[in-house]
């Protein structure tokens, strides 16, 4: 579980409800159920329009994705590779078949499988970067679907302030419901804005953070499997594929390629 | 038909209209005809001049491709080609000149044609690339249609809004028709914002994402003949195609290739 | 001429201005020379600031480009193209001189002039690629003067509202001047993003998509000089250069490449 | 002195003191101190977190580059080349030694010295392009303290604007200020947008347009120099070098070579 | 330490104080403590959301970063470089083993130290190139934590905003506190719009420049290490690397390269 997401949202939430109740005005003026049909309604629609079925229908599978913590483990896929590429070098590229029912990750078992049925290096370089690519354009429009959201969510918390002053300023006369009408009003853009900085910026920055951690995790698995193919020195496999850790992650994969 | 259009677009008024009509405020209160003729009219009439004649006459046509749902199959496509595959390694490129008029895709049609006629590689992937390429450069145009109009929708808008004031402002004394005024006056901007968020905006999106899906076809498709072309194995040509799917749609297309 | 721009434009306009006499406010009120001369006056010497003073000379010419049609006959290009490639073949690239004459494409000509001099084809490509470059650049410096000009216009109209409240507020004392000097205020944003909007804006985004057109006209030509250099075969050149047409004009450069 | 600046800048100062005077109001509500502190004080001090010391203590010299005209004369450098590249082919590349006295331009010695001492070309266009992107990213650097300054000003302008509002609102009681109150607070809204509009805004787009210019310069001489270096056709190297011109200026250059 | 940011911040802040006490508004009326919580609290935790756990709790250690000096001495080392190189041509690639201890820098370190290994050259420039894309990744993400706040503060200021003005509008029967209560809901826009102006936004731009210096740095170290293993001339190497310096920095090094 990611606990990041799970606390901010809470937080973020709890903080703004708090400040709320302390401010001394009754919690109530501030709930009110036409205005969350329209502005979450509506703009739920418009995203209908903008996106295909199936990914708006998939809309909370996305954003489950925030909540669990990806399973890359990039320390141990590299001391994977290492044994992967000593192993190699010392039975053949065919001894890794024995191997491939170890590996949890199923874009490295299918590329080492490329390897063991000794398909062309160029080949295997474009079927996995072509996958790769294709994930990223997938991620990148369910990222999309939150990030069109961010925007339309304030867009119709205007629209229904615009409707609410219409109404007011149409119907002056009774001054006393003045100040409440234009509360009323205001409510929506409250709602929109809430909606977009309070759910839908963040989400969409979390799943684009996600989406890189994976990119890289691909990579470093095709800079291996390529390695591999290629009959690289294991050192130098490890050396190649410690550069995509960040230095202090580094120490802990060399001793244990040592051991 | 792409009901996610049609539901998206219908709801998405509905839910707007009726949270008006809850609101109390008589609906009346919200048209008016010379406010439309303006917004709407005057922002159209600035797209004549962002865009060439035959352009925003079309701009009908255009709209329509985001009711209709697109035709790639790319689970059938992928078979077809691997059945190609097959059919040329036994039997030579020429003889895929009989299979030619099976295929529904003129651009798919029109790539094998080329291998059949004994082009080089080189010659086809220009093409063909050049093709895509120009068709992704009209289509961007063609969206630009709507993203240009979901900016000049709220300009025109707040323009009318402005005009309105200024005539309300400049005639202060009848402060019993104050509210009417600005209610009058802001009517323009609320027209401006719907045209632009529950109309253009969506348009463009859905018209952006129909672009990518018909490229990503295409480019499955030059994959495909460049392939066959170069007499790859058809198992590769599967490898290589299905990497373009999604996981899930994979095992399908597999599967019917073995049978 | 290009009837788009000005039928567009002036439309535009004309909607604009007879909603407001519609509206029954005297167009007297939005009439005001001082603020003219400002929103209009200082956001052009801005530009003068930010550009060299030859492009703001030239501002007017660069207008004019979006009223008058482009000159380029795709069609007949392609069919010139040809034509050159088909006499090329028959009697070499040195009898192409004779037919320089008829070519009313300077560009174009150019590019056969170095064909038939023997110039060396890297070299070509890389003279009439630069060319195209720097034709590119230019058009986009001067098309990024209407792109400035439309930013600075509503800045200068607010700035104009920001002198026109500051004046009215530290002058409250005569309520009854009040409306007015506010709508006077208020007079110099309509003419800011009336200027952005019903001119500046649709305007570059016209001269944009005729940089386009230029560039993929000259595409073309590129294109077709170099086949005609490398010898390709006419059939070839012409499914080559018939790929940059949209489909619908295709049948009709095939039908007359055959007669 | 590059007139355009000069012009520009006291042209838009002087329209608009001069409507603010013919407005009426007396100019002196336009002026607070303490305003102009705030605005320009803590948005240059911001400019500080922003960028290294060194760049913001130089920030007038790269203003002034704004007011003294570039000395870059393409025609005449284009000429210079196409005479350099006749003398090597007549009397080798040694011979330019001596008239590398005669180029006033840094560059273009460095880049012939380059040539004299027998370096290989690989190692000048990667000497000379490296130098010309560090140019570049300087450059943008210096521009961006501009640009930054730009969205920094209103920014602060609205502080202030706010802390003014705040302090009015909280002291409500005495009607009669009011309006000078909320002047005052406007001032600084004033401030910024001037700021930003009548200075940064343009100064950037002209340093932006000055770099072009030069980053243009510099590779039609790299262009030049490896073309003399590889021995190229002096009648080749002139038409390279005029696909940089705009048409209107190759002529000239053209009648000159041939004198 | 880097003067810059520390006299930046301190300068920027003491301006904009001393500019509300010299207003003479007691100062404090813009110092309400749940205002601060909900713009401070609500928006950091809405990072969480955005952020890895990771990298939000390092998040003051980045802002460390712009205060203390980065020690990247360009001009040494370049003189080191051609040290490396002059006795590499003298005494053999393996002699550098005996100066690595004297390097400080850790990547020129471990670049000479690959050099020293006889690694293939295409495989220190893909490792060493390779790590600073990786660097240059972890830092945008950095940076994009501050970019992310500073678009989120203004945000939940406006939200906090719309809070209070909807209290104050919902209970205006006591017209006597409205005017409080309006100084109250502005104040989270102030806080907003100070912790993104005067702080997250400045501080992303200097953490930007941070990267961009030692992005050149490393940059030089590869062109230094691949040209010390290929065998380049000292002077030519010499030459190579005074083009990432600014001119007036080169005599210097040249100088000191000759003694």
């Amino acid at each position: 579980m990611d606990i990041g997401t799970l606390v901010g949202l809470g937080m973020c939430w709890a903080i703004f409800v708090a400040s709320i109740l302390i401010g001394g005005a009754s919690p109530l003026i501030y709930i009110n159920i036409p205005s969350v049909v329209m502005v979450l309604g509506s703009s739920f629609f418009a995203l209908f329009v903008a996106n295909p079925l199936s990914r708006i229908l998939g809309i909370f599978k996305i954003f489950m994705q925030t909540v669990r913590l990806p399973a890359y483990e990039m320390e141990k896929t590299i001391r994977i590779m290492v044994e992967f590429s000593e192993r190699a070098r010392r039975e053949g590229l065919l001894a890794l078949e024995d191997n491939l029912q170890e590996l949890d990750d199923e874009f490295m078992r299918r590329g080492i499988q490329l390897v063991v049925d000794g398909t062309d290096p160029e080949i295997i370089k474009s079927i996995l970067y072509n996958e790769v690519n294709q994930i990223e354009a997938r991620h990148s429009s369910n990222i999309k679907v939150f990030d069109t959201w961010g925007t339309l969510f304030p867009a119709f918390g205007m629209l229904g302030t615009l409707v609410g002053l219409i109404a007011m300023l149409a119907n002056l006369q009774d001054q006393s419901t003045l100040g409440a009408g234009m509360a009323l009003a205001l409510i929506t853009t409250l709602y929109g804005s809430m909606g977009a900085n309070m759910f839908c910026i963040p989400v969409a920055a979390k799943l684009n953070d996600r989406t890189k951690t994976e990119m890289l995790f691909k990579e470093v698995v095709i800079e291996g499997v390529l390695s591999i193919q290629s009959g690289d020195n294991p050192r130098i496999l490890l050396e190649k594929l410690i550069a995509f850790l960040p230095p202090a992650q580094r120490d802990g994969v060399r001793q244990e390629g040592k051991d």
